[in-house]
């Protein structure tokens, strides 16, 4: 399994969705201070896409210098108040996830298996589930 | 800062992401192993979009149950070997990132001090500003 190339690039995938979500917190707070502001954010961003999160600061400095460094404070800011609990979420997030889709696979084939054998019986084989260690 | 939305939001993106990386090392191995297979699991990905990744795990259940259980157990593996690595990485990405555009941005200002000193420079909004604590 190659952990580290996949590791590698959800990190990036991670800076840039958190530089997203910095922008988009900005864009709200200035559509209250600062209207224009707001409407010339959003122009921005539709004409510079921010998965590329560092052309987009780029590009941005040409134009508003101030705002890229209110940009780079927010998404610090996220980053510290948000990352460390990502793992877990995530893996739990996941893991309950799996066991519903594996459940809800089960039962279709334990329909299927009754369906087929012509026993009219709805759904026999649903004590014999749960092999997973929940 | 709204910490606890963001964190939630950045769990739902990475968990679809991970699925894609999941769909993406299985189309891999099976464009070796049973290239029939990996055509089949490109056409689908092209009509699911695995940004939905619920959905999609639902939509293939009814097409291709071997290929839903291995989606399950490949995404799980890569949750429990990248996820713990991921805090540490983005944090210390963004903060590399944050002083390259912050050194790029004083180069800028100290180019356009030293050469208009008559102030041409065009940056409306420079009077609404940090309000934020840095």
């Amino acid at each position: 399994m190659e952990f580290k190339k996949v590791a590698k690039e959800t990190a990036i995938t991670l800076q840039s969705y958190l530089t997203y979500q910095a922008v988009r917190l900005i864009s709200q707070q200035l559509s209250e201070t600062n209207p224009g502001q707001a409407i010339w954010l959003g122009e921005f961003s539709k004409h510079h896409p921010i998965q590329e999160s560092d052309l987009y600061l780029e590009a941005m400095m040409l134009e508003n210098k101030e705002l890229v460094l209110r940009i780079l404070t927010v998404r610090e800011n996220l980053a510290e108040g948000v990352l460390e609990f990502l793992p877990e979420m995530v893996l739990s997030q996941i893991k309950q996830s799996n066991g519903n889709h594996r459940r809800s696979l089960l039962e279709r084939l334990t329909q299927v298996d009754s369906s087929s054998t012509d026993q009219t019986e709805p759904n026999p084989g649903k004590s014999d589930t749960s092999e997973d260690s929940e």
